[in-house]
């Protein structure tokens, strides 16, 4: 049996975020594995409810971890590297990333007690990594945060490029521009596959450079009277720093707000990424200055509840209370998901008769390549195929069709789904259980282990708890029930809880040896009286926890 | 003391949804009341799951049923007729509504069992009713469903034009066109305030005709090959209508598939609204016509688990299956907060290799008037003052600003703000606590009640149900555990439920009589423990239900 290269997504091919992605090179079962990025994506109340955080099960990994030689993290977005801390303990396998991504890593290594150096820096390309059969190099491209890499993964069976996130951008303010002849150097001598990020695949015009917000944002501040406050990715270092001076020019004093904000912009400072940060006020001095002076950079740009901007628009937050005659700028697009979230807080800043900027294109540029800079990225490498990740299936889909009309071949690999891409044309050659995991306070549990779906059951139906003491297969006095968010009555305007217990005390009269002693029948029994009951009453079938205490006189 | 002309808001001003606002008019404390539409909005797994409807809290109105002289109902769409079954016995006043909203409301009470005599149907302007000291009539405007009308309020101190929801459409293919001489003629005699619609207020371009999507409509369905389905509002007759000649032309067989979609096209009909819909073929007929003969229209539009669209998305549905060369036009916009579940939709299509149009201009137009078309409606009504309604605060907000920007004076009214219209200058004159009902299974519940907040506490934290047998204040046997919703095991690895109940019986085993019997301090005391313990073990904070049962030999 000849050798395969195998592209496996394990979270990433079916969202946007959880980035997961494994090769293999080798012959089937005894292939050499590298890993590529670890990502997180959020929970929401819609489904996951108490859960901290999910990344992909990365289960079928953990069972070969003696075959992975490395694991490379392509930037320092927590939908890349937010699993890290989490997930390494299970991989053990060695880091690889730039500077400023390693520096992201580390902290998060830090947080959970793990060894730092197994967290290594690697320079751009031309430098690679050795890992097994394959060897792994650091591709510059332009994206949203400093240091975005692609990974140029070459193997015995050829050359893969795996962009990672990226935009085409020849003037990203901050890092490295796309350069169009680097790419086209890398991709002269052929590339098996160009696995490629599908995120902005629907957007129809080409993409937007992030210089084109230096000028408009500029202008903006400098026309405001009252303070401003701005919010954005932390992460995006030359956003927060066109911001910055866009503030520094009119005259402000500027303040980062929120934990995220200080540490992304200490982090690029540390690594090197800008040394010409504007002069900021610590935010306990921010109170003292009048509004008129003041520039405030936020966190929250996602309406995130315990974020700096939500905090502003909820009352004071570190001595600083907005009012008429102030205004915050969204320099952000709001995610699918969060409307609702962003909206609160654009309707609490209205009721403080603060003014809003929010959804305006002269203020935000998308980090993603749109589907002309896609079609673009594959006539410059011009793979043998295209793999369309990082996406919604509908993404990848759109995103093979548009490598189809290029002339390219594609195929669509959602998670789960293995191609090795060895041989003349890909072929789908493995298929691995994939899913996903939840970290539930300190724990991480599977998505599929009933805990969640348990208590999102409770929140729809509500629960009732039934206790009984059965004595000698007799009940000892009265069954008694406690209700938890069930209505307090219903249809016969007696409180609900007395209905029950006189249903259930009514059959436990009737109820013969037979039944009382048959603890499976006697629970199924008070289980269906309870839920007839309350389906009569107030018109829901709720969760029933049924106790049974058996005594022996 | 002077008659007031009082507006009051209960919902509507502070959501977009939910309408229901109350006019009164007399002396302090005396007035008599109109109430004008009897809307819900839908509740969500974020902050109210398991509700199944939401509807303004009319207590206030309840307390003063008897002073109630009539309900009126704008249009027919469930934001602001779809309470009336809900709400209608605690206001126990006649309901007032043009022919088509009419035949719903009465489908509505048909379903509670009301008597459909209070409906009483109302020709369009220049007819009235008579309500105590009002006279109100239907003016008629464009909107996206049958015979909306604005409601003009004469009152002694004047006229109000509550405008409900509206567009200015001159051409809106079925049913009434903007009649601008007729709304300037009702506006000649002096208008005291215009109560107008706030929803689009944000969006800058003047609104587009609902004529202008009839040709691009017409020409992608003819070319299309495969099965063509197309969803959007029920309500919708205009584009309902132009969908299906759509398919005509195109020589398919329409299929009309959705309990929403059958009965708003029936009430078209029956109403006279329409009387040239195309001929449709039966949903149980349709299995066993080619895909490429057949145009299914869909509800659904909006990601509704169990309409016609999402049904469709998961597989067969009434025998039918849609398959690769198929296509789903998406004739909306998503509402906020319904992207995850038309995402959802989306995905599943393109798995099944199903073709979605969805977010195009072309074959979707808003019902609701745009900044300008506010501004224009301003200039032909000429009020003494313009008081938004139907928004969020920030659309409120925003519609005041570009009244004044018009050089009208406006005011700000969130629902609980009662405004004086009666005077010289508007003025705030009442507080009333507002707030939500549920529809919670078959009971109305207070939003603020703590039902649903105890569910979905229950969601987030989990729940442990800890039950103990007390005889003459010892502890009879061990104390035992069941968890709901929690990991099963956390840092010490073993079951949690084991170390929980070993805490929980350690600590009974050296509490006091003193303890063992006062029960508050027992259940007290087992909480704290339980709650440390899953804290310490799992890291979350769980629901506890102690269960205490005393015996005494």
């Amino acid at each position: 049996m000849s050798d395969r290269l195998l592209y496996l997504p394990l979270g990433g091919a079916g969202e946007i975020g959880m980035n997961c992605y494994a090769y293999g090179y080798g012959p089937v079962g005894q292939e050499r594995f590298v890993v590529v990025d670890l990502g997180v994506t959020f929970p929401s109340m819609d489904g996951t409810p108490g859960v901290d955080l999910i990344f992909a099960d990365v289960q079928w990994l953990e069972e070969r971890k003696d075959r992975i030689d490395a694991i490379f993290i392509t930037h320092a977005h927590e939908d890349h590297v937010g699993a890290v801390g989490h997930l390494w303990p299970r991989l053990d396998a060695p880091i690889y990333a730039r500077a400023f991504t390693a520096h992201i890593a580390r902290l998060k290594f830090e947080e959970h007690g793990h060894d730092e150096l197994q967290i290594r820096t690697v320079a751009a390309w031309p430098e690679t990594v050795a890992a097994g059969p394959f060897t792994v190099g650091f591709l510059p491209v332009s994206h949203s945060i400093p240091e975005s890499s692609a990974l140029v993964i070459d193997s015995p069976a050829g050359r893969v490029i795996h962009t990672g996130d990226f935009k085409l951008d020849e003037n990203p303010v901050v890092g490295e521009p796309f350069d169009r002849e680097l790419w086209e150097s890398v991709s002269a001598q052929g590339v098996k596959a160009l696995v490629c990020d599908s995120t902005n695949v629907f957007s129809p015009h080409p993409g937007r450079s992030e210089s084109e917000v230096v000028g408009p944002i500029t202008e903006l501040v400098a026309s405001l009277d009252g303070l401003v406050a701005a919010t954005t990715f932390a992460s995006n270092i030359a956003r927060v720093r066109t911001l910055a001076e866009a503030g520094t020019k009119a005259g402000r004093s500027v303040v980062l707000l929120g934990r995220a904000m200080r540490r992304m912009i200490t982090a690029a400072i540390e690594t090197g990424i800008i040394n010409d940060f504007p002069k900021t006020v610590a935010p306990e001095n921010a109170a003292d200055i009048p509004h008129e002076n003041l520039m405030l950079l936020t966190t929250g740009s996602q309406g995130e509840h315990r974020a700096a901007t939500a905090q502003l628009s909820r009352g004071k937050y570190l001595g600083l209370k907005l009012a008429e005659g102030d205004t915050v700028i969204f320099s952000s697009k709001t995610i699918p998901g969060n409307e609702i979230s962003v909206a609160r807080i654009l309707n609490n800043f209205s009721e403080m008769g603060v003014d809003t900027i929010t959804g305006r294109d002269e203020y935000h540029v998308s980090g993603h390549a749109n589907r002309p800079d896609l079609a673009l990225l594959h006539e410059i490498v011009r793979p043998d195929v295209v793999v369309p990740m990082h996406g919604e299936h509908r993404h990848l889909r759109e995103h093979a069709k548009l490598a189809a009309e290029g002339g390219f071949r594609a195929i669509v690999a959602p998670n789960g789904v293995g191609v090795d891409l060895a041989g003349e044309a890909p072929r789908v050659s493995e298929y691995v259980e994939t899913g996903r995991t939840y970290l539930d306070g300190s724990v991480q549990i599977g998505a599929l282990d009933g805990i969640v779906r348990d208590r999102v059951r409770m929140s729809m139906n509500g629960l009732v708890v039934a206790t009984v003491i059965i004595e000698d297969d007799e009940p000892l006095g009265d069954c008694w029930c406690e209700l938890r968010g069930l209505p307090e009555a219903g249809l016969s305007r007696a409180p609900l809880v007395d209905v029950l217990e006189e249903d259930v005390n009514q059959f436990l009269m009737r109820a013969g040896k037979k039944t009382l002693s048959d603890e499976d029948r006697l629970e199924e029994e008070m289980r269906r009286i309870i839920r007839k009951t309350v389906q009569d009453e107030v018109g829901k079938k709720p969760e029933v926890q049924i106790v049974i205490s058996r005594l022996s006189s």
